[in-house]
């Protein structure tokens, strides 16, 4: 066979496998969105079916052949292009695959998926002996699964290729530690200003529909395609791209919120700036897909934060925020508002957390989960070394289990080596951001102006086109010019808040 | 291997067939629903891979082998067991599956799909010239799948069988010309009565989200389970079962129009009635399947019609009526409402059609269908035939093509054989109806205290719940005591309207 036919192939049966990722997508958006509750078992008959056969298309034999009779072909002859990438990255994910014993696969579905129930009904009753003995099952099941798909040093770096591929844990602790010791500083001295602002505004009255209205008109504004996508209501906002044409973005709305809604839509319309801007030619294969979690979430953050609680952002959104709400904010400036939607404050709680301290809860969940890993943190003693890392790092106390380590959803999932990715992210997104107002010049005024086009555009050609040509590291140095660091952010943070606080 | 266990896998296999089907509905329900316009290409593909994976697990040489395995079980020994049923049903659908060659049946679906943009097209603009080459392209097709499933005398008759089992095209004739024979004295003798009912009444302001309630409220007061469905809006009104717990409906709503949002719900509600009250541990199988297409339809125009449209009903729901919609209908009496709602009036077009002169509509389409199968027709010619049998059966011209003969998407989506399923549906609801009214003596009085359970009850009993034990007409006689025919629903239109029209 000669080497473009089995190419053709391959990506014939990478494009089928994604199709059926993309049924189960649009699946799971409608258990989340508008499915009856008597829906639910069939639903996860539906899943399961999907999920099963998609396993057994990623681990067809045939898909090994293939790469092997592409091993040394000249299709490889320019690794950066698209062939070679595509072959590359679906040789990895193959390898991964059929490394995974298909007991161990359904074991952990069927383990996790009664866990996610009983992590919801542990932090409910603020119970964390209920959720003790899932966990358990579930760090010996990643343990396994490391063990299976194999590592150098460290069985959580096993874990971590599944998000943030080629990434090492002794290097990511090596950059964590650089921007704690860099952060818990700036921390120290927001919380010693005289300078604190009034977040009362906030939770105002926000009527519902006119948040809704409010949030779809800045996701358009900043570029987000509804021709293409749409903006629905769920209990926790998320992203799910279900075709190349056809992106949806969700939120929560509280009447007296307007945080919560509205940075949620933003941060999903960052993820699904990147979807909506991968190369449609590409779709379905490698080099149409994001490069790496981490960086997926470089863009949530860098739309939700970085412009989103941007001075110029606000002054382009404030006049209309106040058109659309003028009870909540006739009597508010734009100052007061900015200052109120930057706010720093320590609190137990990582989804609520504000720019500065968010990095903090992921670090003391990154040397959590790879302690549990490792064995050297039983199951049992969670929650006080949780509450001893808050004290120690966030300097306070989580007032009880379920809004100490109960409170986030992950691994109860089965996602251990999936944290890393918010702070990498939040990296990724300062470094990109950084860089692109030093080539663009007047980002600021744009702002002001209300266009975001520039930065989509530098950002589609610069990280969204390219999929997965490049591992996410060799992606941030080639957009930006330099080598991927914690600095960019620290010095972001510290420009931001130091004037912000009087610092 | 034992009787049981090949029968065990070939309901593992049935299930698994209909799970990749639901799969499918909940995509097709979405396009119709919440899909954003850039999603349509995706969708395509989505449907295709769904559609070209159900047709391998029904053509499954594996499936043969079972019911080769199971030909003279002791499984077989009750005709009318659950298990019995089952091997019956599949061993006709698998028979009539592998009969199709993949390549007419992907011609078909390829075909069908231009040709019903084609037909929408050739509609809007009025240009039957447009459409007329892929109609006969579909003709064709159509006369070849005929062919390859095979039949006894009328190539006709291999098509109707997919809708209704056990249906030959002659008996329906002779059973359509004696409906017929009964409908054209009534037509025309309402036409002549000097009473005749104001309709403006229905084309007043019904603001859209009150209809919305109204509509939900009527459901729900018909047995209609939200816990297992949804209501929504889409451009045309359907009902799709997505699985045993999740039924979902649509309606179309209209400002200055209470009917076709109201009677479309009910329509809807009663299919709904029907999947919801399938047996749940026989899904995915015969057992837990409408009988036929024709028996779903009874079910739409039983609630429809014959409960929707009756004076009982308007009893009881015109009080709430004038509560929702205080403006359209403070001076209207019951009275006058319920003649509105009735009004008998020859018109171009069946889906607006009243329920006297509709199996007018059916039975002229049927004729036409079977003459243009047969080569009798010329598809040229269908205009011309079109306009000469409405004029002759109705007393009326259509308009233009649009409103004649281009008016039903049907033929350009390959039913060809699906029209009579219509007036079976009319006669069968009108013959379950009397039975069930004459066993729970009081229905009327339910009726106008709200209570619908009584009739849903035995409808369960003596449908639902039966799935696919009996063919169409067995069940009718079963469930009736009496032969199936035309009788029951000539009795009820005759009394009904020579009372509202005074003939």
């Amino acid at each position: 066979m000669r080497a473009q036919a089995a190419y053709d192939e391959l990506i014939r049966r990478a494009r089928q496998e994604s199709l059926v990722a993309s049924c189960a997508a649009l699946l799971e958006w409608d258990e989340m969105t508008y499915m009856p509750s008597g829906g639910v078992e069939h639903r996860a008959a539906q899943l399961a079916f999907l999920a099963g056969l998609q396993h057994q298309l990623a681990t067809d034999p045939r898909v090994g052949e293939l790469l092997a009779e592409l091993e040394g072909s000249p299709l490889l002859a320019d690794p950066l292009s698209p062939a070679a990438v595509n072959i590359r990255e679906l040789r990895r994910l193959y390898d991964r695959a059929v490394r995974l014993p298909r007991s161990l696969v359904e074991e952990t579905a069927r383990v996790c998926s009664i866990a996610h129930q009983e992590w919801i009904s542990a932090r409910q009753q603020n119970n964390f002996a209920l959720f003790r003995p899932w966990l358990e099952k579930i760090v010996g099941l990643k343990r396994q699964e490391a063990e299976a798909l194999g590592y150098e040093s460290v069985a959580y770096d096993a874990l971590l290729e599944e998000y943030e591929p080629g990434v090492r844990s002794q290097d990511l602790a090596r950059l964590f530690d650089a921007l704690r010791r860099e952060l818990l500083p700036l921390v120290g001295a927001i919380a010693g200003s005289g300078r604190q602002p009034d977040v009362s505004v906030l939770h105002r009255e926000y009527p519902l529909d006119r948040q809704r209205a409010f949030g779809a008109e800045a996701a358009a504004a900043l570029g987000f395609d509804f021709r293409r996508g749409r903006l629905d209501a769920t209990a926790h906002p998320f992203c799910t791209a279900i075709g190349p044409g056809d992106c949806r973005i969700t939120t929560r709305y509280r009447l007296h919120d307007f945080s919560e809604a509205f940075f949620g839509v933003l941060h999903e319309v960052g993820h699904a700036l990147y979807e909506q801007g991968l190369a449609p030619e590409h779709h379905g294969t490698p080099m149409g897909e994001a490069a790496s979690v981490g960086v997926h979430e470089s863009q949530a953050r860098l739309w939700e934060n970085v412009v989103g609680r941007s001075r110029p952002f606000w002054e382009h959104f404030f006049p209309r925020a106040r058109r659309a709400f003028p009870e909540a904010l006739a009597d508010v400036t734009v100052e007061q508002f900015y200052a109120a939607v930057n706010r720093v404050e320590p609190s137990p709680n990582r989804v609520r957390a504000d720019e500065v301290t968010y990095n903090l809860h992921i670090l003391i969940r990154f040397d959590l989960e790879r302690a549990l890993l490792a064995g050297d943190l039983k199951v049992g003693d969670l929650p006080a070394a949780w509450d001893e890392a808050y004290r120690r790092q966030l300097g306070i106390a989580p007032p009880d289990d379920a809004e100490g380590c109960l409170q986030d959803g992950h691994w109860s999932s089965g996602l251990i080596g999936y944290f890393p990715t918010y702070t990498l992210g939040n990296l990724m997104g300062a470094q990109l951001f950084a860089r692109a107002a030093e080539e663009l010049g007047d980002l600021d005024r744009q702002f002001a102006r209300g266009e975001f086009g520039g930065l989509v555009e530098w950002l589609t050609r610069h990280v969204y086109r390219h999929g997965r040509r490049f591992p996410a590291a060799r992606l941030i140095e080639q957009a930006t010019g330099s080598p991927f660091d914690h600095r960019p952010l620290v010095r972001a943070l510290r420009q931001k808040y130091s004037e912000l606080y009087g610092i």
